[in-house]
């Protein structure tokens, strides 16, 4: 299996066993794991992408746009990023390529948390290598970038490689949320790059990730090692996107998954009859989860975070409108509904977000946690006096791995049934039931098996990158686009990590980065809710989106989000 | 639509509209909802059954078995059921059926949770009846079997039908927890039976509503009221099986969402090695859920609730248990692991389930939940101490409808996670790191739409029902058999309710009640995770399902349960 020529049909070797399959460990050579019939079909499944990606790499050109900026501060971004900033948008085209074909030897890495297709990132940088000359190697950094500073690292072989096609996880090599910051670090990356011999290494991260990407990729240039360093959009929270970049991948399966859950649990409420189900989803800095998943599954209630910054609602006027929610349906007869909650909603209160932080910058000035209480200003003992006992605890009680208040594991959706129950209690014109139950959708969809969408998707990032270290492009974020056309359709090129960037404040200093996408009220994604959310609250115009189908009529298995459809159909 | 003739193909016209379809409304005669491709896609699905089943009612005859008896207490049940005990079981076989053929009016009602495929039992029924007699009528009970006793019911035509084929949720004509008990209800179900004249009543439900039917079918023969009653065994918890039964359905469906959520999240523990995952699942009676789970996926513990009665192991015990698991991974360097959890797991519990049959009992003797903890023996107040402070709170505040302790809101996975946590911390020996998650699986399969295997059983229990009405069997309940054969091979019949039956006490009087069948620690679904998860628990020999498929390979899409191909291959 191990000699399998990479031009022969990549297909492990599987034996079949009552109801399972074994899969072959590539590392020991024996039967190693039991795997389900679907991932056996989709381990056979060869991604779709663009025409010119299906060309050989050799026949592939490349084709420069004009020279681009930053998104704001020009001047600083370009002090930072002197030998990147400006470089040119770049497509591939059918053509000569003028590269020279030799064996490239490339690093890959998982940065971050976990979204469906990082394992055809891979097979597909790999694929395109083997094809750009069939002695290229390429390398996966092990648990993350730490594995690039504290060298670990392992030869990603054609059978490996095989073994984990169309699969979701990111337990090929693992993934980690070490940064890359400190001049030791940076100078240990370029001694690894150079020990390896990297021409070139893939970043494969959110947005923080890629900012990263540029900064390891200036840092060769300047220290002159010659390792072109391209990242590739990742995160289900979608929200890598714009200057070019269409979506980051996995948030079509992840918001796929949820919306899978969220139709289930409507038609049980409807069902039922009897309950209000709040549903918390990922998406601790924007709302595209959200969004994407109230348009696929049109439940009664989607609070969208960005709407409730910029209105400047505080916690007791979203709990009222809310509660007007639930009390217009009772009047309806309809004791049941559901409402999506994004988890990172707590921290778009104006007034809870002020106490959020006013509680950290006590923490990180010494203060125990039984003291936090009494330290607060008049405002934010006001807010946090109003809040649930429950919640209460987890700001003063839970923190995450920096010492700060754990917002992921605040009940938002708990404390949101809490304040509506009180407010519905205080009301004299409601006499009626209110119960309700909460769920929480996020680890289910971080490591599902890609969609269709994704695995091309992915596995069409991965060759880009291969192309793009091929023709010594560095500080690229690869570009797939017109993702909203067929696969065969879709465009390929990379886009300079510069042209993303502006700059934010980070532990009191500027610091360039590639800001994240919010949801804007203005667009056509969110229009769509606000056109119909009225109507949703008020009928049952629940609609029901089953699992994610790999089989049978593309108008189901080629579906992409309804947030692409709209953002690309825009005018 | 509405005057579509019942011969024709039943599809209801659908009008596609960008990304959704929107479906008739049978009653409003507009256009109602959107729905997703898939839903669509799925109306059109026919579903496959018994050989003997596609032949014309006319040419189906039935078969008689021996005389049955009952499960136990034989005289006593006798007595309950003069009319009814021993009757034999029946079988449908090809041939020339001796039953007058005229037009049938029958009800139908769906008591109690949720199950994927109950739209398709009433499909099912409505279609047979038809094909029985053109001028058949099928009246749906709303609201479940209160819809009877104070009459609330509605015809359900064939556009209607059409509608929901294939779909999940019980929302065609809703559902309710409701019981025919009370002299006044079954006097008031006979009335509305002759008032409709009813020829048959079909009750979709559980084990308790099943012995209703069983209740109701004596009645109506002791009072001469000629209408056949028959039950169809519904429910995702798996109990309601053997004597004849081989599954209820919505098990297949509801432990195939599960499956995939329980793939997902083990591939996520796998990819980021942070977390323990503790996954409660439903099944407050049973752990049949947790089981077919486990065998689906292989996590690295799953507790079940009949395990742990029969061996008598307390919470501590339990906690013993899991923290080996959790020390002996973290010796292999892996931190990281899933527990399935039973719902009812609790229960199962010596100690906590006499702490809670004491609290209901104070309960019930009028105390105040403020002095319940004062009140209690010594025994069950140390373990009340024991347990951490969210679950005291629990089990002295939360309430179910009949006022006692409401045991599935109980954190059963969080109370498991808190107990094992302070059971390292007092271990010297364990230093480590031990982060967990907790999830809850439960609403999120009860609605789903059927799998292929429940769409065929259901549709085939609804065809079985109109042919025990048709020839006047009373006091059945459905059965289609051999259902781990293709679904041509089913057989399809009718087993006596009464042969099901034992006694139990219920509030303090003995009652005939169908039992419900827990795991049975000497069959082969338990003897497969007994045998292999020591390996499971070291290993990391996780299997992800994936989402289920209704277009593909059909070892992908017809695929039964494994606790149904082991039962059905034993000796």
């Amino acid at each position: 299996m191990k000699d399998t020529p990479a031009d022969e049909t990549p297909q492990p070797a599987l034996t079949y066993n009552r109801d399972s399959f074994l899969l072959p460990d590539a590392e020991a050579g024996r039967m190693a794991r039991m795997i389900s019939p679907l991932e056996s079909a989709r381990l056979g499944y060869r991604p779709a992408g663009p025409r010119v990606l299906a060309a050989k790499a050799a026949h592939v050109t490349v084709r420069e746009g004009p020279a681009t900026a930053s998104r704001s501060h020009a001047q600083a971004i370009r002090e930072e990023f002197p030998d990147l900033f400006g470089a040119p948008v770049v497509r591939f085209e059918a053509g000569t390529s003028e590269a020279t074909r030799r064996p490239l030897t490339v690093g890959v890495v998982l940065s971050g948390g976990q979204a469906p297709g990082g394992h055809n990132v891979i097979a597909g940088l790999h694929d395109a290598l083997v094809e750009w000359h069939a002695d290229s190697r390429l390398l996966g950094f092990l648990g993350g970038p730490r594995g690039i500073f504290e060298p670990d690292h392992r030869e990603l072989t054609a059978a490996e490689i095989d073994a984990y096609r169309n699969t979701g996880g990111f337990d090929m090599i693992g993934s980690g949320r070490d940064k890359i910051e400190t001049p030791e670090q940076l100078a240990a990356c370029r001694e690894t790059s150079a020990a390896l011999g990297l021409d070139g290494l893939l970043v494969i991260g959110g947005d923080d990730s890629n900012t990263n990407a540029a900064v390891l990729a200036q840092y060769f240039v300047t220290h002159g090692q010659p390792t072109a360093v391209v990242g590739a959009p990742k995160t289900i929270d979608g929200d890598l996107k714009g200057g070019g970049i269409e979506a980051s991948f996995g948030f079509d399966t992840a918001t796929k998954v949820y919306s899978e859950l969220i139709g289930n649990v409507e038609r049980d409420a409807l069902s039922a009859k009897k309950y209000w189900h709040f549903i918390k989803l990922m998406g601790r800095s924007t709302s595209h989860v959200t969004l994407e998943c109230a348009l696929a599954t049109r439940p009664n209630v989607a609070l969208i975070g960005e709407e409730v910054r910029q209105r400047g609602w505080t916690l007791e006027q979203l709990t009222d409108r809310v509660a007007a929610a639930v009390r217009e349906r009772a009047q309806e007869g309809r004791f049941y509904g559901v409402c999506l909650v994004p988890e990172g909603l707590i921290e778009f209160l104006p007034e809870v977000g002020a106490l959020i932080e006013e509680i950290n910058a006590l923490l990180a000035d010494g203060a125990a946690s039984s003291s936090l209480s009494q330290r607060l200003t008049p405002q934010s003992a006001g807010v946090f006096n109003t809040l649930p006992d429950r919640i209460r605890e987890q700001l003063l009680l839970d923190r995450d791995s920096h010492g700060n208040v754990q917002v992921s594991r605040i009940d938002t959706e708990a404390l949101l049934i809490e304040t509506v129950r009180r407010r519905l209690a205080g009301d004299a014109g409601y006499n009626k039931k209110f119960s309700a139950q909460h769920h929480f959708f996020g680890y289910e969809g971080r490591c599902a098996a890609p969609t269709n969408f994704d695995a091309n998707y992915t596995a069409a990032l991965g060759r880009v990158a291969a192309l793009l270290i091929a023709h010594e492009k560095t500080g690229y974020v690869c570009c797939v686009g017109d993702l909203a056309a067929p696969a065969a359709e879709w465009t390929a090129g990379g886009i300079p990590l510069t042209s993303l960037m502006t700059r934010e404040k980070r532990k009191g200093e500027w610091t360039p980065v590639i800001a994240k996408a919010l949801v804007d009220l203005e667009e056509a994604p969110f229009g769509e809710l606000a056109t119909h959310r009225d109507d949703w609250c008020r009928d049952d115009a629940y609609v029901y989106p089953g699992p994610i189908q790999y089989f049978g009529p593309p108008e189901i298995t080629e579906r992409t989000t309804r947030t692409l459809q709209l953002e690309t159909s825009a005018e």
